[in-house]
């Protein structure tokens, strides 16, 4: 029997060393979402926090125990007992204890350099502080996982005390001793020698690796490691984490399920992960990126021409996997160096039939390549497109004309007022409304929805369901060229809309106008 | 003598494949910076573009000619002839050789599917095309570098087609076979072995990698091919390029030069791999990856209390290269999980006494939480945490006390105006001003410039260098949280400042507010 025949365990460690990443934190309310989502997803083990590092993690292993999770099993973690001090009466592995989880994940030293110059002890001290940690806590009926810090670094430079590092938490009850390229400097080859090395001496079941992405290397190097036979691998969602991130889960379970054929609990639910991913960087507030492999929504978009073409032709000649696989989809992407071929394709995936021969494919190019010079950008406006679209095809319907619109924003000591007055026709009918808001976006939106709803009660249900700034050339100072996109929603369906401008409300306002331009369109079903 | 012993050329695609990359666009303005900066910066190829596809290309060659390189070969891309045609005779062929440039590069199919599919020629006549365009463009005096587009794919389906298709190239006269990962599929032991039998068959000096990151490899994958004996990489700065992206040679070169220890002609010039990188995402109106290795803001940036502590002892702990050798630096973050520590070392680093156990802190503490639970973020903002800083230490001085400001935005049919007045106290004067911009915040600093400008001569050279706005909950619609930065310089040093609030233009007045105060105090040596 060989390591290949072992499933791979998924150890995720989202909410510990994911929140170590600059800019990323969650809640206790978000964390305990993060955790039940993880479980859902079919994670095997899910790390929650670090209890004695702050109140936040202690509350959420309170809360955590009321959870009721299907398969996943909660970790907390720590470290190693102090020097010279029994484990019982160590201060932090108490806390560790008291979280209640049922997985206790402890960190202790391996490079000996940290043991003399950081815990100031000595080698066999560090190993009694390792073997005792594990074996009290075992004996609390705990499973200990062993995360060995700076394991290849160790091990570079004394590799007999680093396998009796992790012999000692082995002793102790350890089940898995986690190899950890803490500072993430190890290249591949060199890494998955040293993990062969390693699951020779202790067999597959017990060996598992964590990574950073400091070189890069992160993805390949925890996939190294399962090809030199380790079965556990931590990481996170979407490779949060401090310095460049920890390994990131997203991309390393289809390389290790579609590519490897290796087998893991949550592999039936792999359709879910670019679903998964985007519910992730929704609750760290995070804009998701559009590069990220496998689940970014460039990952199977195609813009030049000529790949355009070959992808409808033979569509698995530029996408290594089928987009389904992940939750993800081929896109086409409009741009100045997509041909005809591309837009058609494009007008076809929106529902337009539109003959490539056309002479009004020619207006619609030059249109769009002058407004993509300006700044616009349809990827996530689909519906500002297709208004375009609907334009040059001589079916865009007028519902309203704009006479003026103004906005106040004016403050006073503590007192703060957005307010926006609206002057527009429709329907034969002139009006002029005035609101309030928060911000001068928001009054825009309320005055003119108050405009225009006696017109069309249809609008009643629409309502902005995000709002996002872009400044296109920041150098330009407090006028910089600005895009704003807009979603709306009708509670069924969203749909994007764009506005470009030098000033900042007018662009929120053409993209406010297309967003109620294409709901009215819609609702007459001409969209 | 083996492979190790041969230099790495490096073969940057950024202006080809880079501009593949989904919001992506240079200017022919643009490009010819970009060639330029390569250059200095000692890369070997540049690949300029794809004259057979686009205008924009072809005037690029057209003002490259005049360029005055130290070191790089500018290459032409384009593909093989077509079927049925003498390569002297094939238009795209005639288009590229007239870019004038010294190194064509031209792309060619491995792929028995993709000959048959998609060229609907013969398996004999594709090698005749590649042997021909090769020949041809040798024969007229340039250097011809033949990419093998889907290497692996094809090598996998028909190892022995793959091999011929090559030694037509090199027969043809190409200088170098470049193995393409295409679609980014290939994981890296089989790309090695697929490598290394090349290598074995066509010697290190004619072989090169060229791949994509689709499976979060393309870093693993090209210096797996060096490891193999290949000695040319392509790749694009920062990983531009399309779907996931181009192998980035910003991650790939300080691996090469620092890790494995190979030589590469830039290597003198890796301390300026930070400022490359940031220059490229300038110009590509990107903003910069924070968490990118070696060069992003974040690479050597220490949050946890734990790290920032022993980051301090044992620098190299926690740090896998010395930052400087890549042009990077550490950084200490201020964030809710540091502890005094690390508040007291960013202090000093900003040039504050600050005693970590003065109850000054415990405030500042409480304070930053706070703040930091609002929305701020001082990472990018260090005038504004200075400012913070001084208040703790009551060493904050007060320059002026605002009554209130309006901003007016109208828009009135094609009349758009902005306008904003300040009202406002400095040194016992009272100063009522008004003044236009293009857009609200502009005209909001105009204003506020007035206003001080007669009692603060000092502010005349201090003028706003970069305004970014970030949504913060933007599921909030129009009202959400809004964060701004601003940047502020002297004209010698600059500055980052920071406002949170509901109200866009409520957060960019306090961050104008810090701005001055900043500069004010700087002026007179406080800070």
């Amino acid at each position: 029997m060989t390591s290949h025949t072992h499933a791979v365990r998924i150890y995720d460690t989202t909410l510990r060393d994911g929140t170590q990443g600059e800019g990323i934190s969650f809640s206790v309310t978000d964390k305990l979402l993060i955790a039940e989502r993880l479980d859902q997803f079919g994670v095997d083990y899910i790390e929650g926090g670090f209890p004695g590092s702050n109140p936040r993690d202690i509350t959420f292993f309170q809360e955590a125990r009321s959870l009721r999770l299907k398969h996943a099993r909660l970790a907390a973690f720590g470290s190693t007992r102090r020097a010279g001090v029994k484990a019982s009466d160590d201060l932090q592995l108490r806390t560790l204890l008291d979280s209640g989880m049922p997985v206790m994940t402890i960190v202790g030293k391996t490079w000996t350099l940290h043991v003399t110059d950081i815990l100031q002890t000595s080698l066999e001290e560090n190993l009694s502080m390792i073997e005792d940690s594990a074996a009290w806590l075992t004996a609390q009926g705990r499973e200990v996982i062993y995360d060995a810090e700076h394991f290849f670094d160790g091990y570079k430079t004394n590799p007999d005390y680093a396998l009796r590092t992790l012999a000692a938490a082995l002793k102790g009850g350890a089940s898995v001793l986690t190899l950890c390229d803490t500072n993430g400097g190890t290249l591949v080859d060199e890494f998955k020698t040293i993990a062969a090395r390693v699951v020779a001496e202790f067999g597959p079941e017990r060996v598992g690796v964590h990574c950073h992405n400091d070189s890069g290397l992160a993805v390949a190097l925890s996939l190294a490691g399962v090809e030199a036979g380790a079965t556990l691998v931590q990481g996170t969602v979407n490779g949060y984490g401090e310095r460049t991130g920890n390994a990131d889960l997203v991309a390393i379970l289809p390389n290790l399920l579609l590519k490897m054929h290796r087998s893991a609990h949550c592999a039936p639910k792999l359709a879910e992960l670019r679903e998964l991913s985007l519910y992730f960087d929704e609750l760290a507030n995070l804009r998701p990126n559009t590069k990220a492999p496998y689940v970014g929504a460039s990952a199977f978009a195609h813009k030049g021409g000529l790949h355009a073409n070959a992808a409808r032709k033979i569509k698995s000649s530029y996408e290594h996997i089928d987009p389904a696989l992940v939750g993800n989809r081929t896109r086409v992407l409009v741009s100045d160096m997509a041909g005809r071929s591309s837009i058609a394709m494009k007008a076809r995936e929106l529902g337009f039939d539109f003959d490539e021969k056309a002479p009004a494919m020619r207006k619609l190019i030059e249109e769009l390549k002058e407004l993509e010079f300006r700044g616009y950008e349809f990827e996530a406006a689909d519906a500002s497109l297709k208004l375009l679209l609907a334009k040059h095809l001589g079916r865009r319907s007028k519902y309203f004309d704009v006479e003026s619109y103004r906005v106040i924003v004016e403050r006073s000591k503590d007192e703060l007022v957005a307010e926006a007055t609206v002057k527009i026709t429709a329907n034969g009918q002139s009006c002029h409304t005035v609101a309030e808001g928060t911000g001068p976006v928001g009054a825009l939106d309320q005055a003119l929805r108050l405009a225009l709803e006696p017109v069309y009660p249809q609008l009643k249900d629409v309502s902005l369901s995000d709002y996002k700034v872009r400044i296109l050339d920041s150098r330009q100072h407090a006028n910089a060229r600005t895009r704003v996109l807009i979603e709306t929603t009708d509670g069924r369906q969203h749909w994007g809309t764009v506005g470009v401008s030098d000033n900042i409300i007018d662009a929120s306002w053409e993209a406010l106008r297309d967003a109620v331009d294409y709901a009215l369109m819609r609702h007459e079903q001409k969209l």
